[in-house]
């Protein structure tokens, strides 16, 4: 079934309705953020500090969703600070807004506190004439505020692209997410024009697409990555860093969807019904394969620290069984209280030979050494000649997958710092059925990973 | 333990001694051939041919070894003649001399027939002036054999070459062999000076070597062969051009051996004692892993034809068979009254879904078509999204490698039209033990595949 325009326009309708702030909501928000912006300004005055207070991000822009109850309020202060000036007015000020709040660090610390229900980052950035001056990475976010409000890009354009990008699971800049910040969606409505001309524009997205809203004239080749959007305020920049070509093919693949067939469910796809042992049970039964899943506890460390050192600690485990002979089919990691690795195998169990292929044997110093070192090996067969190099072949080090994770060898690996601290003090291997014991923490994302999604 | 000086004369003298023909052996060769000339000069003569009758080969230049029971004679005829004469009258001269000689066929055909024990070949060519007038491949013969006569190449230094050469396996231009002809022995005993040279030179022989007698100035580049010895007639030809590259390893292998320790028996390796089932059944639990034997009546070609098929046949099912994700360990062949393709596998079964990895998402066309093909479909998991592609996980045709080997796919392969042939009026397929039924054939094979060798 085709739909035709009327259909895209209700549809966009009804989301939109669903998806803009109320305005109980604006309303609340902005006096929120004035009951900080005054708090933070009195501080600054304490400290004796000619500095500007400033809402930023999308509250900022009018480009937020209905429900987001994240506000970011920006300390300005004088470029004369130095560093620790810097961050000890920063965090005085924020202390000062918020007793009870807590200190977060990402590029330097800052203060995160709850006022009206509301999460509020009170985030000190140097008060900067052009980003020619930044001096950390916070500093442009005035800029793009300004840059984005200039140009009076649509809010509800942006939301409706945020919402769809959200349905695709590919929102959000995090380090799990990886897929496209809000001010991404901002530049790319601006670019655009609308919610449905970015959707007509993507579905067509060939590798190398560069999107030069400002025309820098500079080109894909400065980046080495799937989609590049240079940032109008910092031409150096690749607004699209951080955004993976698997968001990035998941988005365009959402956006045919919606050219082919427009629904609601793009912007609200179902979550999948849990897993359970039975399903699981059934399932590998269907498939024959082989399912390790190894847990342990979340190291205390924040997402974007823990995601990269789980698919890190997965892709090294994934190159080391098939340097092995396992065949590994497919492979995913998730965390919640603990965190978990799963690789499903074509095989449970190899052979007990491998073969250890050495040198051409016309290269002599490299032959002869490897020949000598085998030759009086009782344990293994050859040397022979095979496309012209010495082979042996030799007792595998392990037949079973799970041998080699439940060995010292795993951490051998190339695994993150804190995950491998937490896997130290303690890891489970499980295999088939008895992975069904991680199902109650892990259900939605066995289903997920079961659904082929 | 190394050998000195003397060490490796005394084996030389002893090794010479024995391939060296007695004056008896020499005697009667020249009497055999002094009486088929004979007949065949009388037999140009009727048919009223000017043309003349040569001893060619080893038995010409004096390079036979011991106990070779071949003699080649060539028929020089004139250049005038057409193919159809030419053919004709080689013959009739044939069949007069041996009118129970049997008409085989090279480029052209000949007759092969007895004489006092010798299997002599009567082969006609063109008697031309130089190989610029080259009419057929055999037309060189005469070429090389007053090449090497004039060179004076040492017989004794050609047969302990030729014996070495028999020791590592690697003797004979044959398509089983791929070796070392007997012409290209002479050639590198006539460019390195002695059998001695040789060897310590092919030790250290790299990539790209190339020996140029006649200093013809024609590099490696004309040529994509592993070893390139340029004829010193005919400077367009590699006369290593069919050594394959394992055959040459294996010789290099041989001369290093040879240095390190001289012994008798690199000239006289023992062949090994043939297989039993009980060896063959204890190898396997060794080595866990699954072996399969196809075998099948050997076609009624001559080795030269048949070889290149099995080699054929065997190298299409390996890759058919990896791309069904079965990691093959090793595979030979072997013939005898039947054909033998033997492939060792890692594991017997593979789980029962394979991925099909479809198109990168971004080209939309093919990426469209691949979505839409799969989306539908109940039986395969995905379309899902990985590396930038759709992939979608279907069920395994045949999960056992036995299972494919025994379905019609098998003559879907790339495999030579006489195996087919045969294959197609009736093959077994046996795995494992089951193996053991083939080792009254080919027990001396599977010592050797199992020792790795």
């Amino acid at each position: 079934m085709s739909a035709d325009g009327s259909d895209r326009e209700r549809i966009l309708e009804e989301v939109l309705e669903d998806v803009s702030p109320s305005d109980e909501e604006r309303r609340s928000l902005r006096e929120a953020y004035e009951d900080v912006c005054e708090s933070a300004l009195e501080a600054l005055d304490e400290e004796g500090v000619e500095g500007d207070v400033a809402l930023v991000g999308s509250a900022a822009r009018d480009t937020w969703l209905s429900g987001d109850r994240d506000i970011d309020v920006f300390l300005l202060l004088p470029p004369e600070l130095d560093r620790d000036e810097f961050e000890r007015v920063g965090l005085e000020v924020g202390k000062s807004v918020f007793p009870d709040g807590t200190v977060e660090y990402a590029e330097h610390p800052y203060v995160r506190g709850t006022e009206s229900g509301y999460d509020v980052d009170i985030v000190p950035c140097y008060d900067i004439d052009s980003t020619d001056e930044l001096r950390s990475a916070v500093d442009r976010t005035p800029f793009h505020n300004e840059y984005i409000k200039e140009a009076e890009v649509e809010g509800d354009e942006v939301r409706l692209l945020k919402a769809f990008a959200r349905g695709a699971g590919v929102y959000g800049s995090d380090l799990r997410t990886r897929g496209f910040s809000g001010y991404l969606c901002e530049l790319l409505v601006h670019h655009y024009g609308s919610f449905s001309s970015v959707v007509e524009a993507a579905a067509d997205w060939d590798s190398g697409t560069t999107i030069d809203v400002e025309g820098h004239g500079k080109g894909k080749e400065g980046f080495d990555d799937p989609l590049v959007v240079i940032d109008p305020t910092d031409p150096e920049r690749n607004v699209a860093a951080v955004l993976s070509r698997d968001s990035l093919a998941r988005f365009v693949d959402w956006c045919r969807r919606w050219e082919r067939e427009p629904s609601e469910d793009l912007f609200y796809p179902e979550e999948p019904e849990p897993m359970d042992a039975d399903e699981l049970v059934g399932a590998l039964q269907e498939r024959g394969t082989e399912l390790i899943c190894v847990s342990f506890d979340s190291p205390d460390v924040v997402e974007d620290q823990l995601y990269p050192q789980l698919e890190k600690t997965k892709t090294s485990l994934v190159e080391e069984l098939e340097r092995r002979g396992f065949d590994v089919l497919r492979s995913t990691v998730a965390a919640n209280g603990s965190c978990l690795i799963l690789v499903e195998m074509n095989v449970a169990e190899q052979s007990r030979v491998e073969k250890h292929v050495g040198p051409p044997v016309r290269v002599r110093k490299h032959a002869e050494t490897f020949r000598e070192k085998y030759e009086e090996d009782e344990d293994v067969v050859g040397p022979y000649i095979e496309d012209g190099r010495y082979v042996v072949e030799r007792e595998r080090e392990h037949t079973t997958a799970r041998s080699f994770v439940e060995s010292d060898g795993i951490f051998d690996l190339s695994i993150g710092k804190h995950v491998e601290a937490s896997m130290e003090s303690g890891y489970e291997v499980r295999s088939n059925e008895d992975c069904a014991a991680v199902l109650e923490e892990f259900g939605v994302e066995f289903a997920r990973y079961f659904g082929g999604e």
